[in-house]
């Protein structure tokens, strides 16, 4: 299958990148796609990191429905404005019409409301740190696959807190040590920190916190928020404590999530125009290996290309992988795939770089003479010929090396395509090239639909402090702030 | 809180146990729960268990969409009559009335067979090995947390085979090596292997393979089914492949759930009238340490709490559990839970055996005078001072003992309470008192209308051989079969 490059037509290469990696199958639903297991599995990587993350913070995981009763909707006023369009309904149950619909969620926020009233009596019983891995459905009508779909996944995270304070320094820690470090370590993907304005805020929230990283196109990809909620929804489902000085309060309100359209993240920055790059934190598979037949060496050479695939994980385990041609070799350093299909090195090589694994080994018979094989990444592109037992630290200096450079080439790109802008007509020239635009601006909403109508750009958010040079920050009017601009997924 | 005694009253002792233990959450969506931390770590463990043992098999994890065009329901004669009655359907998506409805999943035959077309050309692609972890809905009225709720978690597998043989055999070895693996050896329950009558088995299927196990009220739990549907779903979707011969052919499809219906269980069989046990090979905490405070000597009762704890798990990261009061330790070996109240040691120890973990540890100033603790098990009952040098191997052999015990005691229960039945009226007699019945059936329908109304019980399964001594199933007419019936949940 032949991409189309990326500079010729950037949605259909995105498209023909993940559809050539088997990523994703389009689905009969609506709006939805079916999340194929190699996005799967990068998914569950994403998943484990966070996990771990979430437990030290003392978060727990629960289930709460994925059914929301439609009278919800109407105790947060903002909120309900944000999501009824966007609802999924249920009128039928059990072939009987309800009295009371109910929505899938879109999130989970009035649910959990009501839960929250049955767990919380006093001040002691604060912090509460909650956390689901669910899906969710927002209907939409135009879609991309993981970028935007009517249903995704993610997790969502809801906590409740004594003081505002506590709140604000929880929903920052998520921030910066679950999700940017996440997004920035594993994904390889760097992007500008900072909060959303007062149009761009989740629905019912006092201050959402985002982080907004460059696709390859120049584009905005909002991949996770965090939200301070304040104690709006508390007041509309009564939730309150016993306080230290014996009085009632209302608790203070955070929920954040990180979506499946990370994945698509992934794919938008890293890929080129062989197909997929997966950075090898995330990747199930630590490496490929091509075996190349001569005449009548298939076992030997596949016998060779077991014992280098065992060597590299340390195990035997030896597991089929869709039908007749891959197998896995699994042990406790990871997996290796296996290609024995009867190829061509060249077709081998070509699949190789469509599915975004870190690294390829090929072996033939020369290089089971000589005890040798050729190791290659696809990141760096570099090739090398080596003694096999200089491969396990060949492979992990790869997957060290290719994790810096796909971060390197985002920070980097993120760096030279941000730019100072004095005017709209700047920043609109400045999106045009695929920039990111810093704007001086007043807070003044009108400008927001300005730049919505003119340049289909919005505002994805005022940077906290210490990302840029001073010079890219200065403020005319110290009134003012500066906000980035840019068209987003 | 004091328990409803089970000698008293069965389903309220069940609800007592699940609500004291902290499981689960009444919900305000009908027929639901919300699945609370405890029952979710529970989960987790038996999920990965699984997993583990699904990708020996080569079975990958994929996400198809939660709803189902109801166009979709009239593909399959059986199974839409079998699911109709149970659906919640969407008839309104983003503001609009839809056309085609969508069903959320009750079960996902429909949708894989769907996307099974685009996945399969040729007899080289087989097998297609497919699983999910998702929730599914069916309606219900009369609900029990855990044992039946409209919206459950379950994983659902999904694989075509080249041949009949192929299927069957792939269908079994989930049956065996996955599910009744980890019913017995993990959830420590045992049950009765079989295959369901054609009443009752699975809507659309061929055969349903089924683990029947027994509670301790003597009723049966379906906790886990493999299907082999064989080729009416692929003709009603026009699934093929090209065969060896260069024909056509359908492929053979198997589908196979677990849920966590298999939490119920494990409340049921295990739990006695002082609370909820845990098997311990699933039990999120190794152990509870239970500091007993003098006078101002809190904090180096504490301090030798925390050492108790590090010990066993091998690591000193400290993390909140929901609140001020409670604090896991967590290592490489595991977690401990430090119970850190200002309370009676009989109180401590009392929500102790309301929680289910399996082992708790005491220990007071003398303990910490000494270098010496008091170990308890809440399986056995058993209870010992031991030097703190002994704590771990202390531990390790109350887990593998109580692990023992309760499936011991499991196995007992079954083996003692299943009785061959000569008449219609011994089986009923059976029942009454809380056996499961061998009857010999010739396998007339009219019998499971009668036992349905007479006893309100139902065939449970037709049991694989070798699972009970020659007398227990000796037939009269070689022509007819032994089944199983029970009471069920």
């Amino acid at each position: 299958m032949a991409l189309t490059p990326r500079s010729q037509d950037y949605s259909q290469w995105y498209l023909d990148v993940a559809k050539a990696a088997d990523l994703f199958e389009y689905s009969p639903t609506p709006g939805c796609i079916t999340f194929l297991p190699k996005s799967v599995a990068i998914w569950d990587r994403i998943r484990s990191t966070m996990q771990m993350k979430l437990e030290l913070l003392g978060v727990q995981n629960l289930y709460l429905p994925m059914l929301i009763p439609m009278s919800f909707f109407e105790r947060e006023k903002e909120h309900v404005e944000g999501f009824a369009p966007e609802l999924a309904v249920v009128t039928v149950g059990g072939g009987k019409v309800l009295e009371d619909p109910l929505a899938i969620r879109p999130t989970s926020e009035l649910l959990f409301c009501d839960f929250f009233k049955n767990r919380l009596q006093s001040y002691r019983d604060l912090p509460l740190l909650y956390n689901q891995w669910v899906s969710v459905l927002r209907w939409e009508k135009r879609t991309r696959p993981f970028l935007r779909t009517a249903e995704f996944h993610w997790q969502e995270g809801h906590t409740l807190h004594e003081t505002r304070e506590d709140a604000q320094n929880f929903a920052l820690s998520i921030h910066y040590n679950v999700y940017i470090e996440t997004i920035r370590e594993f994904m390889a993907i760097d992007g500008i920190a900072g909060k959303k304005s007062s149009s761009e805020k989740f629905a019912g929230a006092d201050t959402t916190y985002t982080f907004e990283p460059m696709m390859s196109n120049g584009w905005a990809l909002q991949i996770c928020t965090s939200h301070l909620l304040g104690q709006g929804f508390m007041e509309g489902f009564g939730v309150n404590f016993q306080n230290r000085d014996g009085g009632i309060s209302h608790p203070y309100y955070t929920s954040w999530g990180l979506s499946t359209r990370s994945i698509g993240g992934i794919i938008s920055s890293h890929s080129d125009d062989k197909g997929l790059i997966i950075p090898p934190r995330i990747s199930e598979y630590m490496a490929m290996i091509l075996p190349v037949y001569g005449k009548d060496n298939k076992e030997v050479v596949n016998a060779y290309a077991r014992s280098l695939a065992e060597e590299m994980v340390g195990g035997t385990t030896e597991v089929p992988v869709q039908g007749e041609y891959f197998r896995a070799i699994i042990g406790p350093r990871g997996k290796v795939l296996l290609d024995l299909r009867d190829a061509r090195l060249g077709e081998k090589i070509n699949d190789f770089e469509l599915s975004g694994y870190p690294v390829r080994i090929e072996c033939g018979e020369r290089d089971l003479q000589s005890g040798k094989c050729v190791v290659a990444s696809r990141i760096s592109g570099e090739k090398v010929v080596i003694e096999r037992s200089e491969l396990t630290a060949t492979v992990d200096h790869m997957h060290t090396q290719g994790q810096g450079m796909l971060f390197e080439a985002s920070s980097k790109r993120l760096r030279e395509n941000t730019v100072a802008c004095e005017t709209l007509e700047d920043v609109g020239r400045a999106i045009e090239d695929g920039k990111f635009a810093l704007y001086e601006w007043d807070g003044d909403p009108q400008m927001e639909i300005d730049i919505k109508e003119r340049f289909k750009a919005t505002t994805r958010c005022i940077p906290f402090e210490g990302q840029f040079t001073d010079d890219l920050l200065k403020l005319k009017n110290p009134e003012n702030v500066r906000v980035v601009i840019a068209r987003s997924f």
